[in-house]
């Protein structure tokens, strides 16, 4: 039986003002954590400014290297920057960091978990586990049940990615571009290239030499590192569209024994945090709009793929709230994962480990 | 050297008062053809309804049988019904029907034409020549490239189709929600089974049986038809997405042979009516807002595609106003291919054919 943390916590939310660390701290009420201190870091400390949590008022405090003096968890959701300067620092003071930006995720050592899916990664971390990218989370559960049951060939993703998960700026750019669309002025953009306001932009994170942009290669090698296919052949679009919360994938997988749409249907039923909306002539199907606010991933339009004759495809549709389970919800998961399981503490260090 | 049709032309639009039979007449005066009578057709007269047209007023008539004596070109865009009713009464009349709607798309011996790609097909007609699907439309251009180049083996296409594309109605229900939202009031939706503003819908036709809907077949079945590829392998997930013009895809291809992202950059470049922008690290790509109004297909983000190592995949984004190259203006093509070529009777009847 392992150790079970039993004391009140101290959890730490860096980047507590932000879109992200505002759900994380939402989800970490929802799911009662023991915690006894909460304290919302930000890059700097706004004076007056303060974070309701667990009926309490806690001030938004400066994320600096002393803030995480007697932290337990620290939930990181502020930028890679931001990740690479502090959470050394973090866990150098003996907390256990779960960051929600790119640093770490692909560092050797560092496990990239989705709970439903490799929660036995989180096991050997030295202090760092990493959240994975909000388009990476929500198509590893379908893939996770594939790989178990048929095998993954090759996968073609496409997304249609919400505004929501690149900040509150972009949000407030959008919503300025619609009363702009509404009032007949011309639309303006400052935080992404391009109006995004009844738009579609095919371009997420910074482009490489490969044509590629970095947000795909985050789908490609997370993917990989998740689902522990380190050669899985998976190519993927990222494309942002005007949508403010929820993240839409069009997923083709080639399987490596064939699988019916029925058997496929009745698969994903058994995944723990996937949900089957699959009755479209009635009009049922996973929407953005309505997996906002949700937990769970959503699955449906599942169907052979009409390019693999042989039933060796599949084609389906994944929805998710990119803010939730793409973001804070995976987090906070993370974090009651370790606690339940006694890892709180670095591998290297838990007591009892047998090395 | 074929007869060239020399006297003016009576040319009827059926659908004149919707937004593609609109947009045909806009394209008719665009592109100069020798009309003598433009013949605006709608389902029901209303009077004192007209077209300009040429400088001169044209009054929207009846679509009935007798509305097409005398009509050398009929251009259908209302609907499959008024198609399968109208199109061989005006046949039967001697008109030639250039028709937009799904009727005849799929009938053996009706050439389906995208006039880049397939213009010979229309050599054969007997009176009715069929305009693709949009979202077929602007695919096939860098398909048939690349099937020349180095072959066809398998295609993956999910789409970002426009709201215009479902005609005015659609568009009033979008702009109604987008108002509806800066207002704070709830969003209505009876056009659509959802509200499309701030949201991505998988539904675009109705659903068959195996889970694909009509307009994914649609694309399916008529590339295979205008590439001459009758056993193509092709997969697509059409998406409806909040964006009033042109519609969006990405396409991921596996080619016979291998094929770098450069080579095919310089292939796209001498296609016809295809347009390569392509600098993703300075934000240029193909985008929806971008192509509106325009009759070119736009080709971007062109590169190697990831999950096929061997250099046999290539990926990238294809966009094109869909009321235009995606309907209207490829119908006016296909008027003018067919004058310029003599081909204006149905084959069978043509002077100096050789059967």
């Amino acid at each position: 039986m392992p150790q079970l943390q039993q004391r009140p916590l101290t959890v730490a939310v860096v980047g507590a003002t932000g879109v992200v660390g505002q759900t994380m701290i939402t989800v970490l009420a929802e799911r009662g954590l023991p915690i006894n201190e909460l304290r919302p870091l930000a890059s700097r400390r706004v004076p007056g400014r303060e974070v309701t949590y667990g009926g309490r008022a806690w001030p938004v405090l400066e994320a600096r290297p002393e803030a995480f003096e007697d932290v337990d968890i620290a939930l990181f959701s502020a930028g890679s920057a931001v990740s690479a300067q502090l959470a050394p620092e973090a866990v150098a003071r003996g907390s256990l960091v779960i960051d929600n930006s790119a640093q770490f995720r692909m560092t050797p050592g560092v496990p990239l978990v989705v709970v439903e899916v490799n929660p036995d990664d989180a096991l050997d971390h030295e202090g760092i586990i990493a959240n994975p990218n909000c388009s990476t989370m929500q198509l590893t559960l379908p893939l996770m049940a594939l790989r178990d049951a048929v095998g993954l060939e090759r996968v073609v993703v496409d997304t249609y990615q919400a505004v929501g998960g690149t900040g509150a700026d972009a949000i407030a750019e959008f919503q300025a571009q619609i009363e702009a669309h509404v009032a007949g002025r011309p639309k303006e953009a400052s935080v992404y290239p391009h109006p995004i306001a009844f738009n579609v932009v095919p371009e997420i994170d910074t482009f490489l030499d490969d044509g590629y942009s970095k947000e795909e290669w985050k789908v490609i090698h997370e993917s990989r590192k998740i689902l522990h296919l380190p050669r899985l052949r998976l190519s993927c679009t990222a494309v942002r569209v005007p949508v403010f919360v929820s993240h839409s994938e069009a997923v083709h997988v080639e399987t490596q024994r064939p699988i019916s749409a029925d058997e496929a249907r009745q698969l994903f039923a058994t995944v723990p945090g996937l949900l089957v909306i699959d009755e479209p002539s009635a009009h049922r199907y996973p929407l953005a709009t309505e997996a906002a606010g949700r937990d769970e991933v959503f699955i449906g339009r599942i169907r052979r793929d009409a390019s693999m004759p042989g039933g060796h495809g599949l084609a389906f549709w994944v929805v998710s709230d990119n803010l939730r389970k793409g973001a804070a919800t995976n987090a906070v998961q993370i974090a009651q994962l370790v606690l339940e399981r006694g890892w709180l503490a670095p591998a290297s260090r838990r007591p009892g480990r047998v090395a």
